[in-house]
This record gives C-alpha cells, sequence and structure tokens, in this order.
C-alpha cells in the first residue's frame, strides 16, 4: 500500500498522474491526488468534469497506463488540469460517490508504459566528484561543454517505487586478491543508488523532426523521482569501450507519481553558470530554464535509523531539460510518448550535497557514517533507500524508494 | 516491392517468417516464404494446415507483427514448421486460392514490433582491426575475454531493409582545421555501415531468472542481417565515458525476414577458438555453438556499379548466440519478445574480410577503390549499401539495403 507521509506534496497546485488500483476495482487506472486522497480520473470524466475540454477523448483514463492521455497536445493537459482545479476548488467533497480512496488504500502502479529510457550525467558537480573518486584527480569528460552526455539504458528493468531489488551478479575485479587482477563473477559488492530526475515524454516526435532546446519542453508530459541503481564493480569492470550495461540493466526505479511542468512552472530558475558560446543554436536555452527542486536521498537500515546521504538541488544541473531533449533528438532520432529520459545523477559540489554513494565515499575509500553507528561504504542487503523532491508551496514528488534483497539464485 | 533476386535463399528448408501487404488485403500479415512466392499464413490456419498444432491459438498469423507467434514456446514452432514443410512438399500448387503473392507484388515491413535492442561486440578481428585504425596499434578491450561486451542501441529507429537514411547531423571534432580543436553541429563526414547478424527473442524471459549459454538458444526465435549505422565522427566524440548514442540513434536496419535456428540447424559449426578457462559456468558454452553463415556487403554508388566491400562469415564470432543472451541476462536482467540483440561488426582477420568502412579505409586513412574507379573513405549521399547472408543449401537471408539520403533541414 502507498504511503500516507507525503500530504503536503499533494495541494491543489499540484495534481499530479499516477495509477493505482484498489480492491474494489477490476484493474489499474489513472488517478491523480490531493492531499492523500486518490481520484480516479475515468469517474470524474464519466460524471462529466472534463466536459468543458472538448478534445478530450473519452475514455481516456481507463487504461492502466497514462500513455494515451499523456501523448495529447499540452494544450489540452492545460484544459484538464483547469477543469480539475475547478473541480477540486473545495476539496474532495463534492467529487462523485466512489470516485476517491484514501491513498493507503491504493496500490500504485508504473505511470506509464516505457518504450526506451535514455540516461543523462547533467550535473557537472556529479562528473566531477565521480571523475575525482574514480581517477583521483579533477576531470570533466571531453565534450562535457559541448553536449549533454548521455547513454542509452534498460527500458524493461524500470519498477515502480516500492518494489525490492535484487543485488545482481556480475563480473568484476576481485579488489581482495592483491597479488593479481582476479576477475570473478559473483554478487556486486559495490551496489549504489543514483538520485535523479526522469523526463517522462508525452506527444511523440517523428523520425527526422529534432527539436530546439527551447521548444523541447511541449513534449515533457512530467517529471518523476528516478533511481538508477548501480552496481560500480560490474560498470567499472565493463564500460571501456562501449559504456555500461550490465552494471544498470537490473533495475531502475522511479516514483509512482509524475509531477507535470505546469505544476512546477512556479519554480523555474537561472541555470547555474553561463554555457559556452560555441553551442549550436539549436542546443541553446535561455532565460530561466532549470527548476528549483530540492531533492534529498536517506538510507534506513535494518535497526530501523534513517540518515540523510545527501541533499541537492535540481537547479545545479549544468544541461536544462530541454536541452537533453533536443541534444537526443538532434540527429533526427524520434520520441516516443512514456519514454524517460534521465538527468544523471543530480550532486552539488560540497560534502553532503552527492547524489550517490560513489561520491560520498569517494569511491569507496571513505565510509559513510550512520545515524546508528553502523557505516557503509557500499550498499547491504535490507537497506533501503528512499528519495524525495520538493519544490515548494505544495508541489512535491512524494517518495521513491527500494529495499535491496540479497542475491537470487538465478538458473536454479 | 520487394526483391525477387534471392529465390534460391528461400528453399523448403528455409520457411522464414515475416510481415508483409499487398494491394489485395486490409493490412500487414504474418508471412513465409518459398522461392518467390509469399504466403500468408492466417490463410493457411484458417483453411487447417496446420490443424496437427493443437497447441497454436487460432488468428495467431494475423497481427502486423509476429511478436505474438515468437513468444510461444519452441515446441510448437517446430510443429509448425513440420506442418508447413509437408503443406509444401510439392511447392505451392496445392495452397489455398489467395494465400499467396508473388514477392514483387507485396510491401515487407518490420517483421517484430522490437521494445529493446541491445548491439554486443562479438567479433575479436572487429575489435582488433577497428582497435588499430582509432588507436593506431593492437589492442583489445580488457574485458573482451571475460565477458561478451555491449551498449544499449535505440530500438525506436530501427527500419525494414529498403528504408532510405538520412544523414544525421551531430557534434564533432572538424578536421579540416589543423590550427586547435574545432567542434561542430554539421552533418558527419564519416558515416559508416556495419554488417551484423541479429538475434530476434521469442519466449520472453522474467526479471530475476537468469540464463545459461546451452539454454539460451531456446529464447532465440531466429536471426535476421541488421545494419547498424554508425556516424564515426560523432561517435567518436560522444563516446567517452559512456558509450555511443547520438553516433548510432538515427538508424538501424534489418532485414525483412527472420531466419529460424531450425533452419539453420544444419550449419553449426565450432566456435573460432578455446575460450578462457575462467569464463563461469553459466557463460560457458561447448559443442558446434556457432553457425557457419556466409556475410558480404556491397556498395552500389549513383553511377550503378556495385564494389562488394566485405566477405566474412558469422563463425569467426568469438562469443556465440548463447553467451550474449546469457551474459545480458545474467544480472537478472529480463527478454522481451521481439527485442534484438545485435552481434557486432562481423569481421576477419584478413584485408576483404571487414564489416565496416572504419576497418575497410583504416580510420578512414586509406580509401577503398571501387568498381566504378570511384573510390570512398566513408559513405556519400545516394550510396546504397546491401548485405546479404547465405548458410548454404537453400537457406539464405535475402538482403537488408538502405540508401544514404543528403542531411535534412531539421527544425525547420
Amino acid at each position: 500500500m502507498a504511503s500516507s507521509n507525503y500530504s503536503d506534496h499533494f495541494s491543489i497546485k499540484n495534481l499530479p498522474y499516477g495509477v493505482a488500483s484498489s480492491s474494489t476495482r477490476a484493474g489499474p487506472q489513472c488517478v491523480t491526488r490531493l492531499s492523500n486522497t486518490v481520484i480516479f480520473l475515468d469517474d470524474l470524466q464519466r460524471n462529466g468534469v472534463f466536459n468543458s475540454v472538448t478534445e478530450l477523448p473519452s475514455g481516456i483514463f481507463k487504461p492502466s497506463t497514462l500513455n494515451d492521455f499523456a501523448a495529447l497536445p499540452k494544450t489540452i493537459h492545460t484544459q484538464v488540469r483547469h477543469a480539475l482545479q475547478l473541480a477540486l476548488q473545495n476539496g474532495v467533497e463534492g467529487l462523485p460517490t466512489g470516485s476517491t480512496a484514501d491513498i493507503s488504500e491504493v496500490q500504485m502502479h508504473l505511470p506509464v508504459s516505457i518504450p526506451a529510457y535514455t540516461d543523462f550525467c547533467s550535473s557537472k558537480a556529479h562528473n566531477i566528484n565521480a571523475g575525482r573518486a574514480i581517477l583521483g584527480h579533477e576531470s570533466l569528460p571531453p565534450c562535457f561543454y559541448h553536449i549533454p552526455i548521455a547513454y542509452n539504458g534498460r527500458a524493461s528493468t524500470i519498477s515502480v517505487s516500492g518494489t525490492p531489488v535484487h543485488r545482481p551478479r556480475g563480473h568484476f575485479v576481485d579488489r581482495t586478491v592483491t597479488t593479481h587482477k582476479e576477475v570473478i563473477y559473483a554478487p556486486t559488492r559495490a551496489l549504489d543508488y543514483e538520485l535523479e530526475l526522469g523526463i517522462v515524454i508525452g506527444a511523440p516526435l517523428p523520425l527526422g523532426q529534432g527539436l530546439t532546446a527551447k521548444d523541447a519542453e511541449a513534449h515533457i508530459f512530467g517529471l518523476v523521482l528516478l533511481n538508477d541503481w548501480s552496481a560500480r564493480d560490474i560498470q567499472g569492470f565493463e564500460m571501456i569501450p562501449l559504456g555500461p550495461l550490465n552494471g544498470k540493466n537490473f533495475g531502475s526505479t522511479i516514483s509512482p507519481w509524475i509531477v507535470t511542468l505546469e505544476a512546477l512552472e512556479a519554480f523555474r530558475t537561472d541555470g547555474p553558470e553561463p554555457q559556452s558560446a560555441s553551442v549550436p543554436p539549436y542546443l541553446q536555452d535561455s532565460g530561466a530554464y532549470n527548476y528549483d527542486i530540492q531533492l534529498k536521498v536517506e538510507l534506513e537500515t535494518s535497526s530501523g535509523a534513517r540518515t540523510v546521504l545527501g541533499e541537492t538541488n535540481a537547479k545545479e544541473l549544468y544541461w536544462s531539460l530541454g536541452q537533453m531533449c533536443a541534444h537526443l533528438t538532434s540527429t533526427g532520432c524520434n520520441l516516443h510518448t512514456g519514454e524517460i529520459l534521465g538527468t544523471g545523477t543530480v550532486s552539488g559540489a560540497a560534502e553532503g550535497s552527492y547524489g550517490c554513494l560513489l561520491e560520498v565515499t569517494k569511491g569507496g575509500k571513505v565510509k559513510a557514517k550512520l545515524a546508528d553507528d553502523d557505516e557503509r561504504t557500499y550498499l547491504v542487503d535490507g537497506d533501503v533507500v528512499t528519495m524525495t523532491a520538493w519544490a515548494g508551496e505544495g508541489v512535491g514528488f512524494g517518495e521513491c524508494t527500494g529495499q535491496i534483497l540479497p542475491a537470487k539464485e538465478v538458473r536454479a
């Protein structure tokens, strides 16, 4: 059952979209949330709440994913938002009987079917911190100031918050053997989280069309919290020269609520620093192109102690959401509704603002102290990692959480 | 319209699967091919040809993709193959009226909906040749003998043979500027093909289950020809440290016919060399784990002249089909029906056996001579690249072809 701890994240200014099921319904359906009340949108549509939105197809909220709705033009999303805010101006009291459920009574599901997953690396501080942790000196990837760097991730293993993740097995160099380089296949010894936001694509973009950074937000349905779980030893062994694969493909987790850009409009802010003058016109963004969204990652150990391991802000991202979409499509590559573009780990420059353990522990060399006097280099079985995000004034993302379970005996 | 030049590829020993439409039918449907005759399988099913296959769902060949059929267990595929061979033992004469069409009268479509695309790099010679072309000396990726290396590709831009490909724009270092390092955004100047086979996944594999290399073929529906078009300058600029993205995401092309492993069974052969003793049990393969499939890539210029640029063989692959599937799933990663695993460029060690222009031209340093006395470093607009594959005895793949069109004005 879903968490009720985030009622202040979901004011009438937010109205995010998700997919929920309850024991009283046949299957998962599209919902929104006000405080701790989950509202089934098909019930509202059948009762005329969206009658003013003439172009809204009937039954659009009935499917078990939001893809059909997300694919509609922004103008329709905006009208639906206004109709919802009107219907909810006095709270949920006047809503049709049976159209609501308490958050504790529903189960949340993946909000969209995800046809592709591209993970960027758009935080300058993360690049610097991770480079220092791995290479021992300050460095940035050679193309960092020219393009938002990214790799294709594995879409099929993205699950919704609350889904546990089994420690993956993989190939890596056994650091306990010091006499020679011993490669083993074993459960990872360097399991990490990555604190990210995920862009959820709404209106699709056909092949060969391209986008400017400034126009790209018309194709962004909203944002989710994203934990790009990473096995650092497996990743480190495999990634020369083609990048990460098995170090990441065992699972990623997203929050159940997609917060729309309309809800985040009030939290626009400037980028952290001027960008290179050589960025080509299609990729240039200007004005308040970033979003002021506070991000936090917490670790709960089996003792029940909770430790905040990092607090940062999405406004630190060097490349904007629009720039990431524009770069991915700059070859003519298409975009499909529901696909996710991760920002990459969001980190700040200072201690305490790191978005992954690789940074916190300087590549596993410095242990992180926990609230119960325990310590960590990387995650141990039983650990629960919870990410939250808060824009302000009643607009938050709830949480994205997952517990590490022991490695499974595969191929038994 | 599809090519009739490959009638000898499609004997009764082959019977590949594809998806075709014709002017006399409402939409694309699942088909097989005997010589130059395309056979609509739903017509055969409705006329009782598969009545002996008790577990075959009715209407399974009616959809516009093969995914539903491909997802069935191998035992059913084998029974369908036997029923087809029985029905076709005297050719196509006795087939139901209207169930066939000449190959020249149909249009071929993508045979499957492709939910994921992973591209391996399993040819040792390609790794060595490409390394020499780029780095100037012989080298292999550090993990080459331990695991089949791969990256996640872009599934959404895979198209069927015959679809033209626009030259992509991207960011790269302008080699015409010698005084300093000038990064530009422009149409690629190093457009290349990659001669590959693609594994098409049949029966899906759930998350967390894993596969051994020896068991993996039960999940392989069949093979296609695959051209992983690559923009070498864009790829070279972007791939440190996260691997290729925009250098590849503008398009890949597959052949319309999926040749089943049953049809290829007669062409099994040993791997090219013994593998490292330290390969863990799940990843070990033994016996005749490779397939003897001759591959050829030809370039046709606008003058009409055709030049064979490479002839090689899939038996050269260091890692087997089963090993690639086993590695990808060794973290617990799932497999979905219709997803494609590319072998990576298939090359031999000798001149004339290279699977991409990067190798043929030593990284663009040596021009390839063409039949019409023209020459190439990389592809020019108007070039047509055609790949073919032939196992022997009436079993071939037909062709995988595509023409390069000029860069499109995007974001007009």
